[in-house]
Order: structure tokens, then C-alpha cells, then sequence
């Protein structure tokens, strides 16, 4: 096996510090496109890096050698799967709490530690080593490939994708494929696969209520007129009811009732309370009744308040009635429900709610559509097999309240499904100091990528 | 007369840019105290600089020239006078607005433009030059001068009177007096002079939520953990109803019921929806039912949020729950609420609407007790008297929604009431750039209250 080489080339890789949330990053992130072009060259790849409105993705391709010569056949045209990555990484502070350099990696007690070694490129790579792993095999038996693979690796996944919608939508023909493949996610365990099949859609916004042209002294004016702060407080209060249940007229509308097993596959999916008051410190686990704790996070939107203010926040006290008010509003989407008609929903609530009297603007910051993966697929059926072969058990399915915008985009722009096949682990620290992967699930990432081409591959054999 | 020898004087005391909010000014504040301390020696006080926790105060006297003769006759007793006022003021930022420098007063139009001029030096000076002119008088005439005049001049007015409390409860024999004036505030125009009979008491707090460790990613958490921003406008929410009655339960018990007099003097005090319309640029004026403008702003208990804040508040979205949300929350009390109750109706309150999983803290940041002056006292009556001798017209009389400490103080440390004999105007610009006093105030300040110690003088020659 090949693998601390493959290790020993993500090391390289993990050294060039292509953050893009910087601008002074810029020729890092060139040069990490740039790496990428090249060691997808050496594997036989067409690749180069293209350019969107903002930071450059690497593009490549590997035609199927079976496709050239039995193109005529319909029935054996060879699929094609879309491996989508990012090379960019989050800025690493704070330095001080990183036990090692982020971008000096190194290898302890079977984790390698670096920034962006978990998100995305460890992840990624696993694909590219898994690719390298079936050429060599293939090179050695002399056998065909009847896969079409095409790598979309971006470079501003942590600037929300920027760019890239519309980069899609321009190269619809180019970026063409049967399903989509992506390892950005994570397992339960080293021993707990997980497939996610559906991510939830997003909406988010910034509203913001004005009362009055100025602040005013609330000795003079308090009594008198209206308090923006509470106005938007109130408004707040009418969004979401105490059983948390939102309060949006036709919200809850489009949204399907789950089946009978997706229901008790939620159910007994091994995340619960417990898991939720560790990781963040909560003394209560609360939400809408009669659903599960798994429901509640992928299956059932939701809304947030994710920022908030106005008036004075300083130390001590100033007498201000405050003029504005504003918060950030976001609502976590399901099937089938869309941004475009929240927006309409909430707008036309929002006219019955702020009183007379105040005014109210909203700005919609970002919004993505929910996504629902077909679970019944032969691509999907494929990946569970893979899985299984593995790591010796079959994956759990999450339904995950998380939004991948790209996915969204795949669906509806490219119109295929994406196989969200992660190989992180829930203590990998995205984001934050001392991030990490672990050796043994880079390992079994590359196993069970190319156990899953190679069962694509045999599929097509048998065809 | 001596007006432009006063305005003169006047132009002096305003060069020093006594203000209180910036520690590098220090050796300004003592400069302007001690000009004053030299002022008062020239007519005759005994004066000195005393100091307190923080900044020093001015404090002189001026014994009544009959007191010493009939000390033992108690009925001819002097009354003792004390002028309170302060000699610190705001900072003058943002300085490219003003027209003129703040510390080089500069006359135009009939006005005196620098900072201070009326909030206070100006106005606290028009009792100044109303006592110069009566001992220039009585020494003229050779009569005597049978009340004893105290002066209390503070440096920290703009910082809520910090250390004046303590002072005054530590100099309660040496301030003891019988009454109080104090020219702080305003008339509504050069014709129309207001006295000010009750000032609102102050409870202020910082009502802190928190629901959750650390913030936590909407997505992974929304729907299954309490949002402290969401928490904090269900709880302000449930503070004030939307008919703007304060729901804290309790909280009306002590108000007492107007009386049919102060009813109608209210409702035709000339301050109106309009006038708040245009002050600060409200679309609509909308308060308790039942109540005129000027007894919703002075007579009834109001609540208001000072400030607000939560989660992330930048330029675009991140998808956080906030694990901590804050408010500034202050209510104006009146007669017979006080802060400590209030505190405790607050608290209580909370106990029952703050849901279980998050918890509050309350931190209380200022209060004061609200006032209400005799109407009907001797004192009372010679101003109104000394007002409508002067301006013609007789004073119309106000509750101010305001509240200022020092007043409250006086009522229940010393025991005594205080007349609020302002000469400012709406327009003055307190706080503000090109902060003004108009001269003609300025004379008719010192007209009035040179007319008010004069009736005070021959009501005890005619006792």
C-alpha cells in the first residue's frame, strides 16, 4: 500500500497556507490550485485552474478508456462522477492555542495536525489517492476504466462558495455528470459511517426596524413613542412561539411528513440529548414536541435569531429611547420549502405584525434550497456497499440541518444527486486550533472511495 | 444694570474647558472651580473647593446680615437659600460641527454660543449676577440682607453627580437649608416660563441571558436548544404589552391617582403629539389610553430598552445560536415607586417568565428616587410670583419625565424642596454642537431670580 506516500504528498499540499478569507493569501491560494493541477497531471488528468468571480477553481478531467471505443453503444456509455473538494482553508487563529504549527504538519498519536487537513484537503485527497490506488491496479492488469471522473476543487468554500454558483451555472456542459461525490463531512466513529441524504435549505436575513429620525431621551420621550429595540423584541417574540413552533403564517405548508422508517431511523439515530448538552454546554434540550432530537435537526425547519442590537452597549447606563433596532434572521429550510417564498411569507407577516408607526426593512444576506439525496439510487446503494465492505458496518443515515450550498446547486443547476461520503470525526476541530484527521480514517477514506469506483466498475462490467 | 459686565464675566468662566468625562481636563475642572471660589470671595461668600470621591465641589456662603443681630428672635430666624448648580460640562466632540470654537464664546444673533453656557454655567451665573445686584442694592439703600444664601457648585454633574450622594449625606449640617433652586432646565420660549414640580425617579439594569456554554452552529443545533437572543425579546416582550402597559406585576401599585386639577393642567400643557412629531421625527405618538401627552411623559411609570445585544452583529451572516444575549432596561418611576421595589418586582417577575434552561442575571447600573415638590408652599408661590413679575405671564407648570439625582437627594437627605427655575430654551442644543444661551434669558434669569430673593427678603421684614 501506498499510503504514508499519499500522506507524505497531503503534507506538502497542507504547507501552503491558502486562506481565503485573506486577501495577502492570494498567490498561496494560486499555489495551492496550482499543486493540485499538478498532481492531477501526473495521474493523467486533463486539469488546469479556471477562473470565477473570485478565487480560481482546478478543473480536470479523466475520460473512461472504455468510452472512446464503445462510444456508439448507448447502453455502455460510461458514467460520469463529479468529485467536488475545496483547497481553500480557515484563517488559523487564535495562534497561541495551536500545540503545533497550522501549517508545519505533524503526525501524533495517529492524527495528522495541520489547518485544513480535515477541511477539506485530507478529505479531498482521499479521492485522488484512491483514483492513483485503482490506475496503478488497472495499469497492472490491463483492464479498462469505464468512468468518467471530473474533479471541482474551489478555492473560497469558507467565503460561502463565492463565485461558484455562477461558475456552475456557466460550465453546465463542462461540469456534466452522473452523480456527485464529496467528502467534507464525517463519521460518528472510526467504526460509525454515516450517509447524509438530505441537507436543509437557508434562508438569512437582516431586519431592521426604525421608530423615530433620531435617538431619543427617554425622560422626555418615554411614555410617547415607539421604542425600536422593543418593537423588534416583539416582533421576535411573534416569530417563534414558546413550544417553538413558528409562528410564519404557511411556513410549515410545503414541508412533507416523514415516512414511517425515516421516522424511526431518526429515532434512533445515535445523537441525542446527552450528545447535544456536552457539546455546547445546555442545560435543556428543547424543541417541537412529539419529534425526535434527530428530527428536530434535519427533518423540521427551523428559525434563529443570529445576532441582534441596538442603542447603547457600552459600560453604564445611557437614557436613550433607540431609533433602530436590527437583528439577523435565519430559517434553517427542508424539502420543500424555498427561500425565495420564506421570504414572501415573512415579509407579508412581518406587514400584520410592526405596528403602525414603525417601519421595517429587510435584506436577504444569503439563501441556499434544501436538498433531499434519493436513497433508493444504484449510486447511493453503492456507497452503502462500500461502506459496509470497510468499515465492517453499515452506515447510519442523517438527515443534517447543515446547508452545503454547492450540493443545492448540483441538484438544481446539474441536476444530479451528491453523495456526502465523509471521513472526518466529530472531534476534528474545523475551525478551530490544532485541527486534525485522524490517519485511520484518511486510510479507510481512500478504501471506501475506491471500493465504491471499483463497484461502479464492476457494474459497468456486468452491463 | 450690569448684564454686559455679567455676560463678560460669564465669557471667562466659559474658556475653561472644565469637562468632566476625560481625566486629562482634571487641571481645567480645578481652574474652573477655583475661578468661581474668587468670584464668590468678591461678593462676600465665604467659599472654598471641598473635596468628594471624585471631583471637587464649589461650596460658599453668604450669612444674612440680620441674622446676627436677632439670632435669638426666632421668628425673624433667616431662611437659608441653597443654589445648587455645576460647573463641569460635556465634551465638546464632534468639533468640525460647531461653527464657532466651544471654548472661545462667541456672541451672535442675541445668542451666546460655547459649550456649557446653558447646561450649566450660564444659567447657574443668572443667580450669581441676581446676588451681585441686590448686595449692590442693599449697599446702596444701607438695609440688611435677612436670608443666608449657600452655594453648591459641583464637577461631575455629566457624570451622573458621581461622589455627590456621599458628599451631601456626609454634609448634612453644612448644607442644611430651607429650600432649593436650581437652574438646569428650560422654559418653552422666551415668553412662557415652566416650573418644573416633580421629576421622575430612575431604576436602570442590565438583564443578562444565557442559555447555552458557548454559541453553537444553527444548523447542527437549531431546533433543539434555546437561542439567548430569541429568549431575550420573548422576555422584553412580555415587559410591556402592546397597549404599553408595563406587565411587571405590581409595578402601578404605589402610582397615585392625579388629581382633576393636575389632569387638566397636563392635558393643556403646551407640549403635544405634534411637538414630539417634529422634536424627533415620530410618525406617530402612541402611549398608555387615557392619558394626555405630558401625563403619559411626567405623571406614568415608563419602561424602555436603552440598548440591546446578541450573537454576531458585522457585515453579512453567520449561522450562530447565541449562547448570551444582554439588555440595558431602564423604567422611570414616580412618586410613590422606588427603585428597590421596582428591583424586587423585576427580579420576581423574571423568575416566573425566563424559561427553564436559561438563566438571568440582573446588575443593577444607576437609580434614583422620583420627587415631588409642593405646590402649595411659600417658596412655591414667590417664584411663581418672581416668574410672572419678570416674564409677564405666569408659569406653566410640569412634571418632567427627567430625572435628576441631586434634586432627589436634597428631598431625602436634607429634607428640603427644590425650585427648578430653568432659563434655557428647547432649541439650546445641551450636549450637542454649537450648544447656545440666548442673552435675553440669560437677563431675564437674573431678573427673576433677583425678584424671588427680594420677595423672600421683604416677606421677612414684613414678618
Amino acid at each position: 500500500m501506498k499510503y504514508s506516500q499519499y500522506v507524505s504528498e497531503l503534507i506538502d499540499w497542507l504547507k501552503i497556507p491558502s486562506i481565503s478569507g485573506e486577501i495577502k493569501y492570494r498567490q498561496d491560494l494560486d499555489r495551492a490550485a496550482l499543486w493540485l493541477v499538478g498532481r492531477l497531471h501526473k495521474l493523467g488528468f486533463e486539469a488546469q485552474t479556471m477562473e470565477t468571480d473570485f478565487l480560481p477553481v482546478v478543473f480536470g478531467e479523466l475520460k473512461a478508456t472504455s468510452d472512446k471505443e464503445q462510444v456508439t453503444k448507448k447502453s455502455k456509455k460510461a458514467p460520469t462522477v463529479l468529485i467536488y473538494g475545496h483547497y481553500d482553508v480557515q484563517a488559523p487563529e487564535p495562534l497561541d492555542e495551536w500545540h503545533s504549527k497550522p501549517f508545519e504538519p505533524k503526525i501524533k498519536n495517529g492524527n495528522l495536525y495541520a489547518r485544513g487537513v480535515a477541511d477539506d484537503k485530507g478529505q479531498f485527497y482521499t479521492w485522488v489517492a484512491a483514483i492513483d490506488e485503482i490506475l496503478e491496479g488497472i495499469k497492472k492488469d490491463k483492464e479498462d476504466f469505464p468512468v468518467n471522473i471530473k474533479i471541482l476543487c474551489e478555492g473560497a468554500e469558507e467565503e460561502g462558495s463565492r463565485g461558484l454558483s455562477e461558475f456552475i451555472r456557466q460550465h453546465k456542459q463542462l461540469l456534466a455528470a452522473d452523480v456527485c461525490v464529496v467528502s467534507d463531512t464525517h463519521c460518528l466513529s472510526p467504526s460509525q459511517p454515516v450517509i447524509t441524504y438530505g441537507l436543509k435549505g437557508l434562508y438569512y436575513t437582516q431586519l431592521e426596524i426604525q421608530t423615530l429620525a433620531q435617538d431619543a431621551h427617554s425622560g422626555i420621550y418615554g411614555g410617547n413613542v415607539l421604542n425600536a429595540a422593543t418593537v423588534l423584541s416583539q416582533v421576535i417574540a411573534q416569530l417563534k412561539a414558546k413550544d417553538h413552533r413558528v409562528l410564519i403564517p404557511g411556513f410549515y405548508d410545503p414541508v412533507r411528513k416523514l415516512s414511517a422508517k425515516e421516522t424511526k431511523d431518526l429515532a434512533t439515530y445515535p445523537w441525542k440529548a446527552a450528545n447535544i448538552k456536552a457539546e455546547v454546554g445546555a442545560t435543556v434540550v428543547a424543541g417541537e414536541k412529539n419529534y425526535s432530537v434527530a428530527a428536530r435537526a434535519g427533518a423540521r425547519p427551523t428559525i434563529d435569531i443570529n445576532g441582534i442590537w441596538s442603542g447603547y452597549q457600552g459600560e453604564g447606563s445611557k437614557t436613550i429611547i433607540p431609533a433602530q433596532a436590527a437583528a439577523k434572521i435565519s430559517m434553517r429550510l427542508v424539502p420543500f420549502q424555498n427561500p425565495a417564498q420564506v421570504h414572501t411569507q415573512l415579509s407579508d407577516y412581518l406587514d400584520t405584525i410592526v405596528p403602525k408607526g414603525a417601519t421595517y426593512t429587510l435584506n436577504q444576506l444569503t439563501s441556499s434550497e434544501p436538498v433531499l439525496i434519493d436513497r433508493s439510487s444504484n449510486y447511493f446503494k453503492l456507497a452503502e456497499q462500500a461502506y459496509k465492505s470497510v468499515f465492517g458496518q453499515k452506515p447510519v443515515y442523517e438527515l443534517s440541518g447543515g446547508s452545503i450550498g454547492v450540493v443545492a446547486d448540483f441538484k438544481h443547476i446539474l441536476g444530479i444527486d451528491t453523495l456526502l461520503m465523509g471521513y472526518g470525526l466529530p472531534d476534528d476541530g474545523l475551525h478551530s486550533p490544532n485541527e486534525k484527521m485522524s490517519l485511520e480514517m484518511f486510510e479507510k477514506g481512500i478504501q471506501t472511495n475506491s471500493r465504491f469506483l471499483k463497484l461502479l466498475i464492476e457494474t459497468q462490467h456486468n452491463n
